[in-house]
């Protein structure tokens, strides 16, 4: 643990050296460095800087490991388990400023970011080439977070996460050294595969500086459909026989009754209130009409006999976006209080029980939760609406989110399928893999012996 | 480094009382498990221990641990760097009775296995399910030696490679603790990927003796062609741009027409001398059809008009065989010789460069050295077929391998797409990695203090 939780003068004057402007203290910084998007309790951290270079960045650990001051790598603040909380104080680094998009291949189908670039800012830049990247965590999440939090989304069930779709690092490691992990090549089996030891470390090993992404040309045809269910059984079960039968769908997004409504209500969508599935199918036209052909008739098999299609680009794009605001559409169902989002991903064969299960465990708790999920993956999310100030609600909910990840442990699933542990779900990492927590440890150790970097999160030291 | 190159009489004692018979010191069970299938010198163990558990595993390295004997475990003995000579002598460490499928989960698509168990006999077990496990390289290894190796084949241009297909591990730790990694979820952001660390550590970080694997449903329609080139650069040249396309191949394989001729003599083909593409495409009936059809038109544009169909299953098996062999077929060519196969990886765009550079330098230097690859990932295998005793000529293809290392490094490749290091690349991976490999080192120190684990591999201690 860190010596010590206030920065030292020392090190806030080299800092400010180096930086000048570009180090803030101000009141006003340090709030917004201190949460997420999550109910977690904020902690702010001491000073917030605003490197604008790798090496910068070296320089600014350089310093605070000569202090002994804790360190936080900070991109957008999009995550969902406390993950940015500066809980022992000291530097948030925020990777903002290192926006530049390095190098785009679009023959190899490859590109590389400073770690401030946003998925949205990279898609843009992609359009143009007939590319993209498929990643799409709900919100604007810059690259070296999604790489730090091995962040995914909606087209996972295709294009994997990114522990598939990161092909190489710049980490500053917590001595200030600068490496390079992973290259160019599609594979490699030379040597430890570092890019994935920090992809999904959040944080507590370095500071990711740049990202190397494959890329993905634009498919010829992409078509969208949204299919209402007579109940959620039917949708499951709709998912599942898709993944099982290996019909290659792009998309395959369950969003409960609830969570319709708040999409309805939220993003002008006009969907019948009933457990839905949101498909998208990319390829070839005769391929996508195929594909698409073999879902819908396990869909009516399964009380979900209209398949309405959007296959015009604003029609998609309208629906997607209304998917990516689900949270927002959450917590728009109850003004003032915060949303308690979670998630657990399990074998395709469990995911009905798991999701039943869980359904229930909310209604009987009387609590507000939509559901909404990944579910090609065997993931979902539950979103407790909650009032963080009412214990006895809260209470309430933390039994159900642990009921949920118990369950998933028991089914061979994982407590989280894309939001990380952060400080929020220590003990369920712990629960989840028991004596290999103590190998994590030992990594952590080698690399950051005096544990100054992102401390307090994904296990206790 | 191991302080001592033989075995303590006590490590022996307290072996032979812990398994008996399944102990050997016997000159020819040591000399098999001295050498892989590569030239490299062989290196015996002091002992071979056969355990058949994971338990027996632990005890065997509890043992060797408290007595600071160099540990090597062994599968198939299939590698091609060396990966399994006792270059401190020891114990080897054969998991070959460790063969027991563990558990299929036909609806989720995974299995475990227990790390002897060979692909093939994995494939055998699958069929009858309509499933498939697609890794594929050339020798029927074992499935832990294939994680061990962050091994590849034919296949992962699809389907990816032991990185993407490992679900989980049991390891062995060098200090005899059991752990779990990974789990059943398809995805999980729940810690750091210690799957991935150990996938590709090559024995260097502990003893993996289970193995969870994702699995696949056996296409509806398969479909194989052959295909001869007026010349290297077409063959290539379709090679890339089917992939830049994104046409759906499961397989595209480069065999140049050196390499042709040995497999037509060895494995009874009558293709052309001419350099040939080998594709398989897995899909709908449709699908297939559409894919094929697109690559036929870029072969034809290429100098490539006329494909050749293999759709039944015998004749695809054929084919298929013949590429497996094609490494004996190189050796065939010049009995008494020994094989140096070494494999590059290059972005897909530098692909023709470096394989039309390496067969000039291999033309140049008056070897014999046919090209096969996996062109699809921008990979391919150059296999030396060398007579180690000739100093002389072992000096003209040490630089051959040299330059077609130096020539992949500069193109942003890597110096072995799924050979890897062993102790046959430790430059190269120095040349490649850099600093990082001091970081590989950090992590090697903090798991196994002691350097008991596969000494000498990878990197120097």
């Amino acid at each position: 643990m860190p010596a010590d939780a206030t920065i030292a003068r020392a090190a806030l004057e080299a800092l400010r050296q180096l930086l000048g402007e570009r180090l803030s203290t101000a009141p006003a910084v340090r709030a917004h460095h201190a949460k997420d998007e999550s109910y977690h309790p904020p902690a702010e951290p001491d000073a917030v800087v605003f490197p604008e270079s790798t090496a910068e960045v070296a320089a600014v650990v350089e310093i605070c490991a000569a202090h002994r001051v804790p360190m936080v790598p900070f991109g957008a603040g999009t995550s969902l388990e406390g993950h940015v909380a500066a809980l022992y104080g000291g530097v948030s680094i925020d990777l903002g400023r290192m926006d530049r998009v390095l190098q785009i291949n679009a023959e190899d189908l490859d590109c590389r970011v400073e770690a401030g670039v946003t998925r949205k800012q990279l898609g843009r830049r992609l359009a143009d080439l007939g590319l993209f990247f498929p990643l799409d965590p709900g919100a604007d999440a810059t690259l070296g977070g999604m790489a730090a939090t091995r962040a995914s989304g909606t087209n996972a069930v295709r294009y994997g996460t990114m522990r598939e779709n990161v092909l190489g690092l710049t980490v500053v490691l917590p001595d200030a050294r600068v490496i390079k992990t992973g290259g160019r090549a599609r594979k490699s089996s030379a040597g430890y595969d570092l890019t994935r030891l920090f992809v999904g470390s959040e944080g507590t090993l370095g500071v990711i500086t740049e990202v190397q992404l494959r890329l993905f040309g634009l498919p010829e045809a992409i078509a969208a459909a949204v299919c209402p269910f007579d109940d959620l059984e039917g949708a499951v079960a709709t998912a599942i026989e898709t993944i099982q039968l290996a019909i290659p769908v792009a998309r395959i997004e369950l969003l409960d009754e609830v969570q319709i409504d708040a999409v309805n209500r939220y993003s002008g969508l006009d969907q019948p209130v009933a457990p839905t599935l949101f498909f998208e199918f990319h390829g070839s036209d005769a391929g996508v009409r195929e594909a698409a052909a073999a879902v819908a008739e396990i869909a009516a098999r399964n009380g979900g006999p209209e398949l309405r299609w959007a296959t015009d680009a604003a029609a998609r794009e309208k629906l997607w976006r209304a998917r990516h605001e689900s949270y927002y559409a959450c917590l728009a169902l109850r003004p003032g209080a915060r949303g308690w989002p979670t998630d657990v991903c399990v074998p395709i064969s469990r995911l009905a029980d798991c999701i039943l299960e869980t359904r229930r465990d909310v209604d009987d708790a009387g609590l507000l939760a939509p559901i909404v999920g990944h579910v090609g993956d065997g993931n979902f999310h539950l979103v407790l609406v909650v009032d963080p100030d009412d214990e006895e609600e809260m209470a309430r909910a933390r039994r159900v989110e642990e009921r949920m990840v118990e369950r998933a442990l028991q089914m061979g699933g994982t407590c989280s399928g894309e939001h990380g542990i952060g400080f929020g779900k220590i003990d369920h990492l712990e629960a989840e893999h028991g004596d290999a927590v103590e190998v994590m440890r030992q990594l952590k150790a080698a690399l950051d012996p005096h544990g100054l970097m992102n401390p307090g999160k994904l296990f206790r030291l």
